[in-house]
């Protein structure tokens, strides 16, 4: 069995470890700073990705593929870009081994490269170079399309999921004729973004614009969704950004107007990536491990057997493998464990460990009485139920359970977020309770820089739902016309 | 509308890049070697990887994922191995972009990585690294795991979907307890290959083993499954490799047996690559374009909307669309082309181009006679049938043109299999009608070698129903026991 998980009190850090490689989400690799997806977090992966490809082809958008090398002085044509980029590429730049005098292995210095390819950190690049020769007229327009990929960006703190070298993600890249257009498609994003967050990972955001200092490195606007975790520090689940002309001008990508002119092409680009599972296990999961929200958990419901001897095996078998086949026609993923090499209490522990959202247990006693026992990962709550209706009890708890773990996490976030006017409180607060702060600001990158310097804190977002009010910034005194969210953040 | 497609009497090559082009399948891209994919393409692929996927499940694995790069040094560790992969390896020395004295970027040298990393060709080292740590007793075993990826292989004749620098494919890699579980699990998956194959892409395949000097590089024993593409050549489909204990060797990756003894561990691996949807191409497509198998179609049925005023406008729209839907609730994947910019006339010619299998036309003739016009794209016949029962028809339509299409290339490659006794008939037959050429061989890497010196044809496999039979080397005249498949190959 696994290692016991350090409690959340203890240290929050370790418990999140504890948990992904507990639970066998990942773990590191000998590539320094890449991640191991094991199959539990692939699955949960894999289940996000179905989610959200579903949503992005009901909004009109198509799956392609571009190229995982970026020509190096594609990376030099958006100036903002390279500057963001620069700093974390993996560069390719020899195309054969062989062997120095030692015998060890290097790059054939016959086969360095005229050109150096970047590992892409990001695709709009080799994107933009694309859809300049693809987009010609009106009627090209606009292009709705979408990349699921792995991505690299050299990182030099790593965090299973939070922050990897490489990470899983999707990119869409669209092109549009009016920036009216474009925008409403970055806007439309978001909102998928938080649709799925909510609805899917059962995780409450603040919906939000970055200030300029925190926009992707090439966009006009960036738009965001902010999740709090349960230590009271914030996480960027996704991003959504309107990026006006520059990739079309960096690219001279042009259109033909209804009028006949020549103008340039609008664009947006927006990306979730494997971040989330990090965000989903920091969401609801607890000290006893993982717990998955039912939507996204590759197994609802697992059913263990309880039995002494062969005899009993045999009746309580049967029972559970007729329960699993009707929780399985009412579109339930069950799972049942008939593993003789492990006693129940060790199953028990491990798929409270593997966060499955319902623990169905059947022993000789059920059996005759016609019972079975449920237990929820959220609550730990356990019952005897008749075996009849099973399948509706079940269902009716996968959605209960659904609901409650946003709502518990709804209720976090909004206690965790505090009103602050002055800037001794907000220290103060960031330091004992942490979470979300809602506080005025002079709309500056100074003074945005000298909060961060002095306190850790960054403006995660200007909420979109942000209401109008006269105040004066705390630092500074100067006015400000609404309250920006900051925090500290993953 | 796209170019013309040239014919495939006229340039066989041409006529395919034609098809994937005009198809909008992909196109090459900015980074040397390496294709973008189109939305048509990835759709293509992506049914294939869904329905691969179902069965690698059905089968007992599961997916996970490793990370895209590769220290240097692990890639030395299986000594064939390295040397099969050494000279097409994109390698990663530094980690940063700065700019040099010109304005110009270049890597900075100061961020000249300590170990290099190699992307990926394919990912046995860092697997079985892993592997080796997973892995302590024979409870722990099998592990039946696969990952869909990006991989890279340096490549200086690259040709769209069936030689490309980077690829996207699955690699399965399993670990067992003996050797013999090992050897029925790599001929399970070639098996899954061959139904796939045959199943869903209507490409009949012949089951073999490759010849020693065609052996994955590290592996003891390769099964492929070969096509006859229609212009006599051979394309090797996939590989499933019985790994033998050379990587659980070069990685120590040992298991404590039953009886409580050290062994190391045995392996498989097989994969399959987005050069499937070339074979798809060659397999089934036509001067007028492409030819898709049914169950692969994105889009199974196109209706295209006629009319030439607005009242003929909503009263054919209004059939269409009922039509739609009943073909829609019958499972059948369908498209509606209400586009009022192109006229029926270059829908037909597109809709041809992209090898959906069924149109429907309809009228406002067909609406009073409660008829629609339906044409296959396979053999391109054309029918004016009663709306009623349209499901029904369409459903049978797309059974048959799926068992047609297997049924054309079978019997193609049966009439290019040819039986051969000696080496001038061999050659006379390479060069005049081509296709698999059954011939007796000595078993030496010396005479094939000679062969493919000589005719560029290869050994494609000992097949798998290979006959015993006595025969003689038709260039050596030395004893042999059985016919192998000699043939050119993609
Ligand atoms: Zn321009
Ligand atoms: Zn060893």
């Amino acid at each position: 069995m696994a290692d016991a998980v350090t409690p959340r009190e203890e240290d929050y850090s370790q418990w999140y470890l504890d948990v992904v490689r507990n639970a066998k989400l990942a773990e590191n690799s000998p590539a320094r700073g890449c991640m191991i997806i094991r199959p539990n977090g692939m699955a949960l992966w894999e289940n996000m990705r179905e989610a959200l490809d579903g949503m992005f082809k009901a909004t009109g958008h198509e799956n392609l593929y571009f190229p995982i090398f970026i020509p190096e002085r594609f990376m030099a044509r958006e100036a903002k870009h390279v500057e963001g980029f620069a700093k974390e590429c993996a560069i390719v730049t020899h195309s054969r081994l062989t062997t120095n005098e030692d015998g060890d292995l290097i790059p054939d210095p016959e086969s360095k490269l005229g050109e150096n390819y970047i590992v892409r950190p990001t695709s709009e690049t080799i994107i933009w170079d694309t859809y300049s020769k693809w987009i010609q007229s009106y009627r090209d327009l606009p292009l709705l399309y979408n990349q699921w990929a792995n991505v690299v960006r050299w990182e030099m703190r790593p965090r299973l999921f939070l922050r990897t070298a490489e990470f899983l993600w999707q990119e869409g890249h669209t092109a549009h004729a009016t920036k009216e257009e474009a925008i409403e498609e970055a806007e439309r994003m978001l909102d998928v973004y938080a649709t799925f967050a909510e609805e899917y990972m059962a995780m409450p955001v603040i919906r939000g614009r970055k200030t300029e200092s925190e926009r992707f490195p090439g966009a006009v606007d960036t738009y965001c969704i902010e999740a709090m975790m349960q230590d009271g520090k914030a996480l960027q689940a996704g991003t959504s950004h309107f990026l006006g002309q520059n990739f079309a001008k960096a690219f001279d990508c042009t259109f033909t107007n209804e009028d006949n002119e020549v103008e340039h092409v609008w664009a947006t680009s927006w990306g979730v990536s494997t971040r989330l599972v990090g965000g989903l296990v920091m969401t609801h999961s607890d000290d006893q491990g993982l717990v998955l929200p039912p939507k996204l958990a590759r197994d609802q419901v697992v059913i263990v057997p309880i039995y002494f001897n062969d005899d009993q095996r045999a009746t309580v078998l049967k029972e559970a493998e007729r329960i699993k086949q009707e929780l399985a026609d009412a579109g339930i993923r069950v799972k049942l464990d008939a593993d003789d090499n492990q006693k129940p209490g060790w199953k028990f522990a491990e798929y409270e460990l593997q966060g499955i959202p319902v623990r169905l247990a059947i022993g000789p006693r059920d059996v005759k009485n016609e019972n079975v026992e449920i237990a929820r990962r959220d609550t730990k709550e356990k019952n005897i139920v008749p075996q009849e209706g099973i399948a509706d009890r079940v269902k009716t708890m996968l959605d209960d359970i659904q609901t409650s773990l946003y709502e518990t996490a709804l209720a976090r976030q909004e206690e965790m977020t505090t009103t602050v006017d002055d800037y001794d409180t907000f220290k103060e607060v960031l330091e004992e309770k942490g979470g979300f702060i809602r506080a005025h600001w002079d709309g500056t990158a100074e003074t945005e820089q000298r909060i961060q310097d002095e306190t850790k804190a960054t403006i995660r977002c200007i909420p979109l739902d942000q209401e109008e009010e006269e105040g004066v910034d705390m630092v500074t005194g100067k006015p400000s016309k609404g309250r920006v969210l900051f925090a500290k953040a993953y």
